[in-house]
């Protein structure tokens, strides 16, 4: 078969249709479409549970059908649709390939429904150019990949890869509902059974979100790792007194001691970036101030604190300096700090081989591509508990995402498909 | 008459009464208040309008005609009781004393009695030391100087001195009821005329609020003029964007240049309390951050700033670095910055010959005495602009008050007391 696995980039490549691709992407962004007077504007509101969420899970599972795919709907509403063509072993392990289809509130058209139709484009162009895998093929939407409106989001892949069971996922409420009511609301809550632990690798193409493709006019984005995230609950305490009356020298300002550290946190990740890794980030997000009226000295701080990097050891490099820098600011009169760290995500690597079959397909097909760490987190990072994984970016239009002015151009949108499909041509038939 | 001015301080200062001054402070507090376990805790609660505050303003009355002073309300709630002696020209310019009886919720009891206290205690003394001054004697108790629930503050004082019309005070309104609605159903919507223009001089004792008197071991603080009080509303925008997909160099940050800001606003602020004037204050108290989620850079920052000083011309120079600094941030890419000043209020000067008359007072009766700037208002603040003012500061354990830990010593009372009574009567004589 080595023969045929070197042609099948090739081939493949030849059988993907940009109007099929971009009728899919269409069909699904029509789907709580934002109207907008502006051609930069494409947005759509396609939240988990909501009536545009059923109509782009009920396209999705006309299109698998359409392409002759077995469809399968887990507990969680994981949707998956089998290709198993003669030329497979049914018991061999698959090859999934796919992303989401839900979006965060006026989101773009291309976060998740390009991976997912990226995925079924593959089989569809496998289809048309007689290609014939030894290994069945799923095509897969996971489920509250955003996770705005339930869960803190990759909900359905946690599932799949056995890392969260499905009632916990399931009883997630928004406040008025949960997600499992939700879900036999709009007609998707499954019996059948998607699970990533009895696949052989996973593959996910989706839209860079940063501008670094863009930037440096490359196409393909081969993803070697997902970043780690740790969030940090920080308070800062001193002692709130009257403005007025409190001279200078004798306050313990909360505030000022909690600007310190934003200040401070710039310039740890900013150096970190420098020294180790330049996709490394540090930031607050999120400052309570208390208790915040113009004429009293700011009392206590509470601040949200995030780092990520894609290796653990800078995280770690970071999160000692920024302990260090709030040690520092409790030696000043009347200033205490605490620091807790509720939000741990390790970086994950992707699967040399995975990454291979992209790089292969890319170099085959004569598609530009650079390697780069993920800042986002995706399903993918939940998968690669379960099996061996790889992450595929497109480029993203200055950059934007979760929001109407996202864009990929159509021809990245095809050539990344490519991509795509060439790696899983060449996963199925390893 | 020259004689008889040198004796009045030891005269009325050995008939003030200790007793009567704590027993009318005591009732005050009783309306009102706090219940605590604890000694060291005295709160109450009269905001204007309350029961409590309706209580407090009948027993003043009660004791206003007790020492036989004939009793006047405004239609802003102004209380003045006059005491004309057979020895004064009823038509000649009075002197006023007096404070306010209102507090803060959860307020002390000396914050504002002390003062109204101090001042019909002032004409008792003079009363049993058979002192016969020349001009009547006004003792005043103004309507809402904390301004907690209808105002800003310092609103009766502001319509005696003929700055604010009484209709602009009366239609104020804490959201349910108009200050003159509440007024009305208290019982104290008055039809007299209580005007400080018509005054000769107009003198108050106080709790300083600070903690300078104490750690100085000084009983009275004769202050030689109110700060004054600029607030800005400054807002600082950067771009909202991905915390994790933007790079450290790719940013635009509003938080980090509105901490830079509050971390510079400390340090102008101290270094004009060491170089300037070292009552000099400058603080951030109120920041508001957008979005303000952990994942997501600050795409804009609203603070309020707030400087006092006794000088204008340090404010000024305060608001200059301030503004240069907003300046310096705005040249970073993509930042931005606006700044404004809703509300100025320059420093007044206490009148020379009425600190003159404490100041004789507190020596003549040998009661220490520092001179200082006060950083809060105070009705005084507003009366300057109608007559010749003197404001008397008492000691405040540990600085504090808008608290039920504020406390000022029964000696320290009746001590700031004699010098006040003095005072009024070097100022009736003169």
């Amino acid at each position: 078969m080595a023969m045929s696995n070197q042609r099948f980039p090739a081939e493949i490549a030849a059988h993907i249709s940009q109007e099929r691709l971009r009728s899919d992407i269409e069909a699904t962004g029509s789907f709580g479409a934002i109207e907008s007077d502006s051609d930069e504007q494409h947005g759509r509101s396609a939240v988990t549970g909501t009536d545009a969420n059923r109509q782009a899970r009920e396209y999705f599972v006309s299109q698998l059908q359409a392409a002759g795919l077995s469809v399968r709907i887990d507990p969680v509403g994981n949707i998956a649709g089998r290709w198993e063509p003669d030329s497979c072993d049914p018991t061999a392990r698959p090859i999934a390939v796919g992303s989401h289809l839900d979006s965060v509130p006026n989101g773009g058209i291309f976060d998740g429904p390009l991976g997912v139709y990226a995925g079924l484009e593959s089989v569809r162009a496998m289809q048309d150019a007689g290609i014939s895998p030894e290994r069945p093929v799923d095509v897969v939407s996971f489920t509250e990949e955003e996770g705005h409106r339930f869960t803190d989001g990759v909900a359905g892949s946690s599932v799949a890869a056995g890392l969260t069971n499905p009632e916990a996922v399931l009883s997630a409420t928004d406040g008025s509902e949960t997600l499992g009511d939700a879900l036999a609301r709009i007609g998707f809550a499954g019996t059948d059974q998607i699970d990533a632990r009895q696949w052989n690798s996973w593959l996910e193409l989706h839209v860079e979100q940063s501008d670094r493709l863009e930037t440096t006019e490359t196409t393909a984005g081969i993803v070697t790792a997902i970043a780690g995230t740790v969030r940090c609950q920080i308070s800062v305490e001193g002692e709130a007194n009257h403005a007025g009356t409190t001279t200078m020298d004798d306050r313990s300002d909360a505030l000022v001691a909690a600007s310190t550290l934003v200040v401070e946190t710039e310039r740890i990740g900013s150096l970190l970036a420098a020294d180790e890794n330049p996709s490394t980030v540090a930031t607050v997000g999120k400052m309570d101030i208390s208790p915040g009226a113009v004429n009293v000295i700011p009392g206590r701080v509470d601040l949200r604190l995030e780092v990520r990097a894609t290796d653990q050891a800078v995280i770690d490099e970071a999160l000692q300096r920024i302990q260090a820098t709030l040690d520092e600011l409790g030696t000043a009169d009347g200033i205490s700090t605490s620091f807790e760290t509720p939000y741990r995500i390790q970086p994950t690597a992707m699967t040399e081989r995975c990454q291979r079959a992209l790089r292969k397909t890319a170099d085959r097909i004569d598609v530009s591509r650079t390697t780069l760490p993920s800042m986002a987190g995706h399903d993918t990072m939940q998968l690669a508990n379960a099996t061996d994984v790889g992450l595929l970016f497109a480029p993203s239009k200055n950059g934007v995402s979760h929001n109407p002015a996202e864009w990929t151009s159509w021809d990245d949108c095809t050539h990344t498909t490519a991509v795509l499909a060439g790696g899983v041509g060449v996963l199925a038939t390893e």
